[in-house]
């Protein structure tokens, strides 16, 4: 006899408590409560087959509750896949078990995304959602043609981000994205209405969502909700009325089974309560044995999926964009193009310049930017809009959702065979920073063009100029951050950055600069993360660091300096990460570990000076911005704060004087 | 005859032209679109008094659109204020003139809140309503009877701290927040359809508002709205259909009149359009006296306030609190009973001590917790909860809602008569950091509690545990980050965030401290932010830098080089933001200008090394990790990221050997 899907379910449980238990740190309540839900949708509806987590058509799901990491390994394991193994499992919470407290993609493979910082999950499952439509536009049903789930909490629907994503999704229609919210009535101080009077369901109708509900502790009727679900043109939420703990017979329906193992009596009682095996990590054989026959039913769709992707012509395109390729022979030609005639831009217009030749060449690119299109310069002019009617387009209007649109490029990228780039004001990093997070965490191909890096934007003031916002993204691991000083950098910095396989943030100004890159290189100099632009003409006593837009000023301090008969290398330094990564030779050559007494390094650049000590040392001169900004003509801010080399040559001439270097 | 509400209207649609088309450069389109809608509030209901704009009593208007910000320049000038004078107006967005771009709260009494990062507005708005029903539940009808209202836009209802804003909004029936929505249906890449398809009247409804529609251009019916609005207990979106530009002939209803000058020939189109005089910054003499006159309607209200208050028993204490007053009396016996038995606790814990001796000494305190009560230790046993039957509590379950809630505390301290402190996790400073920089910008005294501030927190693992969070808020101008060591640091954090003007964040533990401070000290030695914890014994070879959990690190490796004979100090630095605004005198004693070769400096972080060469200088030693977390108990991950005494101490000393330091 098959054993019921509550049988099934209880698996799950037993697999989390445990676990939980044996680590005594986790959360062993939203597995408890959704394990009969995730049971309907990994036995029946979900499309997928462990034997190759990787399959492009699979379904996705995506654990946006993500504390309740158990549900996915105890899911993972059950269902076949290589990893985890029960011993991983039993190593919940470890250093170097894959069963890290919260699902980590680069651990597991069936873990589609690292979540656990709240909303991000289903924020990205929209990205997903996204990818999903716009491949199904070009290669057709044949190849692309699955869905994307989402298991959500309550702290997923707070967050501000998930008004983002509903308004997202909604917008496109993305039909085939269904959210099942485990709906326990709990958050971790105790009752959801402590904070909370809100008619979810309602809200997320106004959005254009379709909504359905049912009981979550009956695998039957969540069966029937997918059902009614799929057959919705709209995105789908559907409400899963749980008991967190379900099966703790003294602490379920509380938040003590949120974040804390239940404790070793609870245990047995649950044990008994759900009638479980008496030891703990044992799955009854036949339980395992129909987990792991539903994890065998997609095998058949992935051989007909192999059939049909062999007898298509766009085999090799289409692994050739899974794969991630993203060409670079636009850059030589367009390179000598800028050569052969400079201009003077802004970097945002060379970012939109170069653009025009990365999404010619590329056809993964899909652009957007959060309502500032005309600002960030990020259509290019063959770009269609990606909307509910054309999903073939290549340009998303994201409105005025920095953090959605954020999080959807990282699902996009996770998703594969897309390449995500968005715009908004650098200032607006501090809106995306958590997905900007996760996005390095995830090592995902997300290029962020940010524009209006510094007081250099002018009028707006203070709300709008970024001071800290360079320092604080080099400070975050796994980001590089590109700030080039004019079109040639921008195209070498693009480059870069889609050659990466982790995210790029792109700084550009508002305001023009001069050319400051007029010969032919025989490498991507942007790549190195600084080289020198200039090389002293009189005996060296400076070294002027620079980055994006300050580099001209630089230059012309250096012109100064030399005008007196002082020798000043200029550095151009678009990427510190970079430059960092480079061996100890380079770095010593562009610059050299000798004391400021000797070679004074100065850097120089429209933001904090926090942390240039890395380059300029203690004894260096650093020119920056310490304070926030002003609302003034971008021209009047330089002067206002000291930016410019009638200001900053004197200063170089009085240090080098004061320490007799002259 | 008394001019029409129209002209008056008119007038602000005159400056706001004028002054953008003379910068080149604001926007025009939101000022035009929403006159007939502010003039409506400003000459009939809002409570003002331009002779005393810190009239405790006053109504607040928050123009949460704030790139509209000649609209409030136009009616601050036109109602009466001191400033902006008309000279002003004529210099917006240049150096010096207090109209900013954007408007800014410590430019113009009168301006309620700094505006511009969209969203952010409405959700200090709320804030402001709380403090006011917090305070009328305090002091009465007779001292606090105020309304807060918002002028808001698509883009401050499309931002996600929309969905957390009227969460809180609903869920604690804050009736007096009045939100005008200009519902014009333009954003700045086109029409809102481009992005939008959400039904946002039902969205309110289903979050507990009351929500009423009108024609945005005809001041009577506005006024019908917002009469309607006040009687309602609910809170209230008004949706204020209008035309961007209006008046404009050729360019109203249109994206070109958002964000950019009109120009010169639509400019004179439309002062034909409005009847309006042919000079540029005129407005006729009647209708400037009709403004004049509805600016002095307030008058007699204040006095009358002026009045009860004289009367009331509660008046000094009342203005004591306005005031801002926090006193410390309850810091020193605090301290003694510390130093008489150190406890061995986590600093989170350690707050939450202070803060039970805090709370019973400053009555204006309102804590609260993004979900995390438990886990953040925010709540004292005295407190009750902030609700819509309670009014009187003094915490708030903010739920699972960061970037709300630290806009929410701007938001009261913005208003006056509370300090607000709130809690999440450190690695959620993320999600509240476009909050937290309007918090430093505008200076308001918000104490953003953050705990499990590094892998310290153990088992939940990279997405969960800070690394560049410490280093990324220190380079946010005017704002201080306070990482204590133990209880007495901890205490001493609090007093200092406590008498600053301004925000602090206080970065917390979740695992368990030695005590490091253990003698009675003569001053407030955090309050210096670095102070020499240790002297070395033998020689002096090293300095280690250490802030919170790896103080006792610090401790313990200088132990073991004294083993050996190498003298070191151990310098505490809970606040380098404060160490760096000490004397020079002060900071050569802690930290003396010499060379590594003389003494070693080594810093001890758990968290990015980056920035940490200001202390160290480039040839110190800097301990901290510059990648990712893992998921592990808390020992385990010192472990392997080297961050104990038996990693630690073998690095110095081999880096002394090698440079023939010992």
């Amino acid at each position: 006899m098959q054993p019921t899907q509550r049988r099934l379910a209880n698996a799950i449980r037993a697999l989390a408590m445990d676990a939980v238990e044996t680590a005594n740190s986790g959360h062993p309540g939203m597995p408890m409560g959704m394990a009969d839900a995730a049971t309907a949708l990994f036995t029946r509806h979900l499309k997928y087959d462990p034997a190759d987590p990787h399959w492009p058509d699979r379904d996705r799901f995506v654990l946006s509750a993500g504390h309740g990491s158990m549900l996915i390994y105890a899911l993972l394991y059950l269902t076949g896949y290589a990893r985890p193994t029960l011993d991983d499992i039993k190593r919940f919470r470890q250093l170097h078990s894959p069963c890290a407290g919260h699902p980590e993609n680069f651990e597991l493979a069936g873990v589609e995304a690292t979540t656990g910082p709240l909303g991000q999950g289903l924020a990205m499952a929209v990205g997903m959602a996204i990818a999903e439509r716009h491949l199904n536009a070009i290669y057709g049903d044949e190849l692309v043609d699955h869905r994307t789930f989402v298991l959500a909490s309550d702290g997923d629907l707070m967050e501000g981000v998930n008004h983002e994503a509903v308004g997202l999704a909604g917008h496109l229609k993305l039909g085939r994205l269904i959210v099942l919210w485990d709906d326990n009535r709990i958050t971790i101080d105790g009752s959801v209405d402590l904070s909370r009077n809100e008619d979810v369901m309602a809200r997320y109708a106004a959005g254009g969502w379709h909504t359905a509900e049912c009981d979550g502790l009956d695998a039957g009727k969540v069966e029937r909700a997918l059902d009614e679900a799929i057959a919705d043109e709209r995105p789908s939420l559907i409400r899963c009325r749980t008991v967190i703990g379900y099966g703790a017979p003294n602490k379920q329906g509380t938040a003590a089974t949120h974040g804390a193992a239940l404790g070793r009596q609870e245990v047995e009682a649950a044990r008994k309560e759900l009638g479980l095996e008496p030891e703990e990590f044992t799955v009854p054989d036949d339980v395992l044995a129909a987990w792991r026959e539903a994890g065998r039913r997609g095998a058949v769709q992935r051989a007909e999926w192999h059939h049909r992707l062999d007898a298509s012509k766009a085999k090799d395109e289409f692994l050739e964009r899974l794969a991630g390729k993203a060409d670079d022979k636009w850059l030589k030609p367009y390179l000598e193009e800028l050569i052969a005639k400079p201009p003077t831009i802004a970097t945002r217009k060379a970012s939109e310049m170069a653009l025009e030749a990365i999404n010619a060449e590329i056809p993964a690119t899909i652009g957007g930017s959060a309502d500032l299109t005309g600002s960030n310069n990020t259509k290019t002019k063959a770009q269609e809009a990606l909307t509910a009617d054309n999903y073939a387009g290549r340009y998303i209007y994201y409105g005025i959702r920095e953090f959605g649109m954020a999080a959807a490029m990282n699902g996009m990228a996770l998703h594969g065979g897309v390449i995500p780039y968005g715009g908004t004001f650098l200032i607006f990093s501090d809106y995306c920073r958590p997905a900007i997070r996760l996005s390095a965490l995830q090592n995902a191909r997300v290029i962020y063009v940010m524009t209006h890096d510094s007081i250099g934007l002018g009028e707006d003031g203070p709300t709008h100029q970024p001071i800290e916002h360079l320092q604080s993204l080099r400070a975050m691991p796994q980001l590089e951050l590109f700030r080039p000083a004019d079109a040639v950098e921008t195209a070498e910095c693009w480059a870069a950055a889609l050659a990466s396989e982790g995210p790029s943030v792109l700084a550009l100004t508002r305001q023009n600069l001069s050319p400051v890159r007029t010969k032919a290189a025989k490498e991507n100099l942007s790549a190195r993360g600084a080289y020198r632009l200039r090389k002293a003409a009189a005996a060296r006593k400076a070294i002027l660091i620079a980055t994006g837009s300050e580099v001209e000023i630089a230059l012309d301090v250096a012109e100064r300096l030399e005008s007196q008969g002082i020798g000043a290398d200029v550095v151009s330094m678009p990427c510190t990460e970079r430059f960092d990564a480079q061996d100890p030779d380079y770095r010593e050559d562009i610059l050299p570990d000798v004391s400021n007494r000797e070679i004074l390094r100065v850097s120089i650049e429209a933001g904090a000076t926090f942390g240039w000590e890395r380059y300029t040392g203690l004894h260096g001169l650093r020119i920056g911005i310490d304070r926030f900004g002003a609302s003034a003509p971008a021209a009047d801010l330089y002067q206002h704060f000291g930016l410019t080399p009638d200001a900053i040559a004197p200063r170089v001439v009085e240090l080098l004087q004061k320490r007799d270097m002259l």
